[in-house]
């Protein structure tokens, strides 16, 4: 029951007219505290947004997508390690934690604790949509939000009750793309061929291709949606940021 | 019901006599593929591990944890940009891949992939425990599994039929200390000690603050668990992987 609704789980970037409590928030936060993170240590935060205003200072920075002001929440989750070391500071001990591997122990828990919080938001109804823009413009959310050292932004979540109808379900790639046994299982010219023939056959992907004007469906994708270039400027900005927050030297 | 059994859960450690059939596992790879991605590109992959003679190999990269020998499975999840990059460079296209931005965004993939995968396998009712030494010994693990540039081992998961009787539920903070509204609510020295007052005061850690011979539960994470010079030293050793494997100039 659990696993078909996992199974048919998708993304909703379109909501109903209706509100999203404070105590419904606090169940699901209080469901996804329960999720693994490192040593018990809790290094991640999130930070609620549903002032509207608010909201639209954050639109640009979410490249204008428009569920991130029309979702009644918005969630951005933080890779955290502030409130430890306050705490420790507190309690005569040092914390040696302005370092990279506290920044990705702190980014595990921090995408276990949302994980948990969007399957939890799902079995009470809701719909999410991750909005990865998020870790592109973490220094402008850091001012948005005021994070303190050793705070980072990684992801945000828009949640709120799906509007009908429900979207269609997007394509996967076959598990043999993903799944190795044992060791990795690098890839051939033929095995790419046979692992991403559905996709590419897609009716939509085709549509996707014409659209763009390009020639194959990963071109969309390296030319149009994730260019080297801005993957650079962004990659530039966030080094900046792991830097300024204090992660890294 | 599916919230009380995410709230109920807890990491298993120790575990039955029972195998994990591959049908099993990949009912819950074919449910956890459908988490969430970066724009669809799935950038993210699990290595499988099965061979008592691997998992032996692997141990003392694991600091010789039990589980990660006593579990029937152990799941290696990685940030994953090689597939495709791969696919790409087959389909006349020149992914810009090789940058922190890639990185973080796999590493978004990979943790919500591992987190649905752990969820639906604790719905069939399997334990499981995550072990974050992986990226303190990313380097060993990338020769140990032959992982190619633009892979990276971000944490791995045992998983089994839990061992009776299941160990107890260990303390979380309050929300208080996690959620934030609007903006970030820093801490002061007062917010601290009511924060982490009912932590401290647990009968479990104080006896493991004396077990320690320290004064405070922080010392034992500063001092004992999360050391300052092994923060850096495992911080350098991931710093050069992103480098080593294309994601950092």
């Amino acid at each position: 029951m659990l696993l078909n609704s996992m199974k048919n789980r998708r993304s909703v970037r379109k909501y109903a007219d209706r509100s999203v409590s404070d105590s419904l928030l606090n169940e699901l936060f209080e469901v996804a505290a329960r999720a693994s993170n490192t040593g018990n240590m809790q290094l991640y935060s999130v930070v609620v947004t549903r002032d509207k205003a608010n909201k639209e200072k954050q639109a640009p920075l979410h490249f204008n997508q428009k569920m991130a002001t029309e979702a009644p929440v918005v969630l951005t989750f933080c890779a955290d390690a502030n409130r430890f070391v306050k705490w420790a500071a507190n309690r005569k001990a040092e914390a040696g934690f302005n370092n990279l591997q506290t920044f990705i122990a702190a980014t595990i828990d921090a995408m276990l604790f949302a994980q948990a919080f969007c399957y939890a938001a799902e079995a009470r109804g809701l719909g999410i949509c991750f909005l990865g823009t998020t870790a592109y413009n973490a220094d402008k959310f850091i001012k948005e939000f005021k994070l303190p050292r050793l705070v980072v932004p990684v992801v945000a979540v828009t949640a709120g009750y799906p509007a009908e109808p429900l979207p269609p379900h997007t394509e996967r790639l076959p598990l043999a793309a993903i799944v190795h046994k044992e060791e990795y299982a690098d890839f051939t010219p033929e095995s790419i061929n046979a692992l991403y023939k559905d996709k590419e056959e897609l009716e939509v992907n085709i549509q996707y291709v014409k659209e763009n004007n390009k020639e194959t469906l990963a071109q969309v994708f390296t030319d149009v949606r994730y260019t080297k270039q801005n993957n650079e400027y962004f990659s530039d900005v966030f080094l900046q940021v792991l830097k300024d927050q204090g992660f890294l030297q």
